[in-house]
């Protein structure tokens, strides 16, 4: 008999050789047929697969992103079984579940022939007839002396070459129906979980990423547990092509691109340089609010500078290339950190100083490869909601936890329902080599990180070793409206770059003590912040974040003098107001106006002027009645001043 | 007999060969006495040289910059004929006047003897002895080989080899007292108008500025036409020493610098934070209120766009060296023009876009030579209050006055009472080599430009041949409360980079139409504009860019409390209040905040806390009076929100 611990902490005495599956079963058959596969020990195993030891189990469903990962990776091998019915003699490179965009790829050498678009039907139609089977993946522990002859049999140098790297006692083999697979698993029970199965995409990939190797044909796929999650999840996809935060960008004159510029280099044009404005305006006031110090520092620092903080030579790759001045290189700064640290050392701290927070939207630069660059997601130049807390191990948790309160008030006022806090910790068996070897303040920082988490109820995952070299690191998910994950913002715990800098402060007792600091960045960079808003909201800005809030539309000539009283009088008061003074048909200034996303029209005509009024059409609403020009001011200031989302 | 046209337009009839000083001496004795020299024809002359042509007069006095340089220049050959009677021998290379600061040196070879801060003042009272002589400055035209023959024979290289650049014609002699010397002139009619002189200073100076040549002894002095103005003169001297940017920089937390950062690059500490926020949010305000949009462009280009720019080659010296990425070359801008061209260009742009006013406080990389870095007055990084205005010709002249009185707006708040604005204008003979080749826009434009300053009443000079090569340039010249000149910002008129460039905007006639720009910057850049108001305040800011603006006094550990809870009812009132809770005398925690030159401080005792009141101190003013919480905040409230000067 073995001891199964379950995630509630119970435990339950089973016989050896008992899978998860059938747990699931003496749990409950609803569960049993959710369950794709298992956590056992902290390691993602078949349901099937027998347990041999005491261990702690977590069972998988949909819900859980290992789930997805191993229901994708087995649509990858189904995938893999149809084509090879259809494409006699295929070999298979890698076929990797994905987390965005979601779904699986299957890397393959079709020899002369080619597949195309119009294959996909029949692929997909051959799936659906597989997955009905409900074959099950079963799993075979093979010697590599036995997976070497199998594949030099078949004459598959792909998988052969896959085998170089492999040990005995690590190769396995999957079979589902008459498709087997060299892989290290673990898969679903069986193919009749797959219910609903889209191929996407065909595009070719070279072997191993390189171009000097043959061209392979990469086909994409997404499948789901059932129709109706795939017809969801197409819907997104269709709605975020509507949102496409580079088609909106360009429509609603938020950002423009130049090729004498540069790629990757971000030209914000008036309407992007309100929001921005707006977001700064919000950042200033809460970090004022929290006890932040506003610094501002140069773009540049010497080589020097950046070997100190151990970025050169390490980070090098990610960073412009120097300039070579009066026998110095400088560098472009890929993160403020250095700068803010010279500024804590130019002056002797101490514990009356601390915690010392020094913000500034500090615009960093970044070398990405060319082909990485992606709208306003993946660019060149970084302007970062950045700052840095200087403070003591007593005061860290206090601090965490104000921190934490900004990411929660700003998620509140943007309207941002699904977040997850991804807390990456160390490893301690790799102490000294991947991580500051300090095993007691890993503890006491991953401890208080964890208990500001729970206090605060965030949710939150956490992931063993993968947190940075001088500390554990958060990463903030958030997903927008349609549903879709982005990555915002990173916090830092370090407690070795105050060593790197010898950065100091004497403490109560007079004595030098070496300060913890915290980075943090809870908006991001706008590039990112601006990209996931315009998805978020459609371009459709709450009224203190549009570029212009308000439109007069005078429904001819005669009432252009009245429309600009109204907007003088609304500029007055601080709303972003305009008159639409073409020579057009009222119908047309509304469909442009609305066109452009402006919260608030004010149609103004005969009956308005003499009545000193105005007719409000909200956005995407209409016509929300008529009101005096002082009850309408007075509403928007207030939406306005309180941020408020609609 | 000939015709002399006074500056009033008046014309006086006098014989051919009468002096300016003649003319002086036909008005009032009392002129006569002031006249130092005058230009006739535009040119400087000696006041008693005669005039042989019909010509346009005016005298200079003091009052007039080319003035004081005679005076200046005249003091050098004074000092030089003092140096001469106790140093036999020596040998003279040049003697300048000098604007900043004030004053004269001249370069002279002593052989192997040295002069001393002890010669100095024996050399001062030569120099009296032979101002009190009143020795004519008398001028003599000399032939080529006359002068040299006289050097030859003197043996003096020096002015042997400044003969070598001149010719037949243009060779002058000065002569007083016993001293003579090569010049070009001119000179004030005698020694006696040089009523107060100071030596300075000696230094080392490489002949010619080379260091692989001999070095020469330089010696500073200044001199004044009384000993007023003299003391006046040393008295500025020494306040400027006390208001010494650096020095109050350091003391007030304002700005550090840092090796590994780098020469000339500003790390802003958070009191400097705290006045560039509040100077952006005056320019923000500001340029919001007359119709500017905010954009936000990257600091980095290729170098195509600089070489379409012209800025490069050009330029290359001030700009930093570039960086290799990609196959390209890219450069940190020195400007900020090119950038916002593009978002102009980013849109077609019709007449009804116009005028279209783009503003960014951006950042620009400027190479400086590491000996000429100084302070925030020359730097490498500068935060500049940029803007440009696209507009058409018909608009030019509203736009022009609308950037000077943002000039005056900004004068009055700062109260910079001594302005000057220098219209540099194109030399037409020079029209397409120095200048664009458009004699009709040139005409145009200054024309505009002179009339807007001559409308605003603002002061201005005119300076012909120093425009920019695209149009004219004004530089904007401030004086600060001391008295010392500093130049603020540069205005431009540009009709060439429309055309680099290609832009263009659609007119009513439906036809393509280059716009003018408008290059303007009235806050200057954040380096140089807080050096300027370090001096011109003293540190003592106003209250509404006091990095702190309340601090709050505790006369002992019993009262910290409530001076906690007033410092938090000023801080809910958007006022920068800090409680000094240190365990220290209430003494010391006046002359504290003193030294930090804090508006206001608010002492709280026994009786304060009873009575819900505070003990009001004005910094440098001392006890105010007892006032009432509410009564405090708002009085500073209303203090902050007007901007007000004290």
């Amino acid at each position: 008999m073995i001891n199964i611990t379950l995630p509630d902490g119970s435990v339950k005495q089973v016989e050896k050789g008992t899978s998860s599956m059938d747990i699931a079963k003496s749990i409950s058959e609803g569960l049993a047929r959710k369950v794709l596969a298992a956590t056992v020990n902290g390691i993602v195993f078949d349901a099937n697969r027998p347990i041999n030891e005491d261990a702690t189990l977590k069972l998988l469903t949909w819900n859980d992103t290992d789930g997805q990962m191993t229901f994708w990776h087995s649509s990858a091998h189904l995938m893999a079984e149809a084509v090879e019915s259809m494409f006699p003699g295929v070999k298979f490179w890698v076929g990797p579940p994905l987390d965005n965009p979601k779904g699986f790829y299957y890397d393959m050498d079709l020899g002369d022939r080619k597949m195309t678009e119009d294959d996909l039907a029949a692929l997909e139609k051959k799936m659906n007839e597989l997955a009905k089977q409900q074959n099950v993946f079963s799993r075979k522990e093979m010697s590599k002396a036995d997976a070497v002859k199998y594949f030099t049999e078949k004459g598959d140098e792909y998988k052969l070459d896959l085998l170089q790297n492999l040990n005995d006692g690590e190769i396995t083999f999957y079979t589902q129906g008459n498709f087997t697979d060299l892989c290290r698993g673990p898969h679903i029970p069986n193919t009749g979980f797959i219910k609903a199965i889209k191929l996407t995409n065909i595009a070719g990939a070279y072997w191993k990423g390189d171009e000097k190797n043959k061209q392979l044909t990469r086909v994409y796929g997404v499948t789901f547990p059932s129709q109706k999650e795939m017809d969801e999840h197409l819907a997104m996809l269709e709605e975020a092509k509507k949102r496409d935060h580079r088609k909106l960008g360009k429509e609603l004159g938020i950002y423009t691109m130049d090729d004498q510029v540069g790629p990757g280099l971000i030209l914000w044009m008036p309407n992007g340089g309100v929001i921005i404005e707006e977001l700064e305006k919000l950042a200033k006031e809460s970090e004022q609010a929290a006890g932040y110090k506003r610094v501002v520092t140069p773009h540049i620092a010497k080589e020097s500078m950046y070997l100190t903080s151990g970025h050169l030579p390490y980070y090098a790759d990610s960073m412009f290339p120097p300039m070579e001045m009066d026998g110095d290189r400088y560098y472009l700064r890929a993160m403020n950190c250095p700068h803010h640290h010279k500024i804590f050392d130019a002056e002797l701290r101490s514990y009356k100083d601390l915690p010392l927070r020094l913000a500034e939207y500090g615009t960093c630069y970044r070398y990405e490869q060319s082909g990485e660059l992606f709208g306003l997601m993946r660019v060149r130049c970084l302007h970062m909601n950045d700052a840095h807390i200087y403070c003591s191990k007593e005061q860290f948790a206090q601090e965490f936890k104000a921190v934490n309160d900004l990411y929660l008030k700003y998620f509140k006022i943007f309207g941002i329902e699904k977040y997850v806090m991804r807390l990456s910790l160390h490893d301690p068996e790799k102490l000294g080599q991947k991580y500051v070897n300090e095993p007691e303040l890993w503890k006491e920082t991953e401890e208080l990180v964890r208990n500001v988490l729970i206090e605060t109820g965030v949710p939150f995952v956490e992931v063993k070793g993968e947190g940075a070299f001088y500390g554990p690191k958060i990463d903030v998910q958030i997903w927008s409206a349609i549903g879709r994950e982005f990555t915002l913002a990173t916090n830092q715990v370090d407690f070795a770059q105050s060593r790197s800098f010898n950065l100091t402060f004497t403490n109560a007792q007079n004595e030098k003590e070496i300060p913890l600091i915290i980075h943090r960045a809870p908006l991001g960079t706008h590039e990112r912040f601006i990209g996931f808003l315009l998805e978020h909201y459609a371009g459709k800005f709450p009224m203190w974040l549009a570029p212009v809030q308000v439109k007069v539309l005078p429904i001819s000539d005669k009432f252009v003098d009245y429309a600009k009283a109204v907007s003088d009088k609304l500029k007055n008061a601080d709303i972003r107001a305009e008159v639409d003074d073409r020579n057009e048909k009222i119908g047309k200034k509304i469909r442009d106006t609305e066109m452009m996303k402006v919260p608030y029209m004010l149609v103004v005509g005969e009956k308005e002027m003499n009545e000193n009024k105005v007719a409000v059409r909200r956005q995407g609403k209409g016509d929300i009645g008529l009101k005096s020009i002082d009850e309408f001011m007075n509403e928007a200031v207030a939406e306005i001043k309180e941020r408020r989302a609609e």
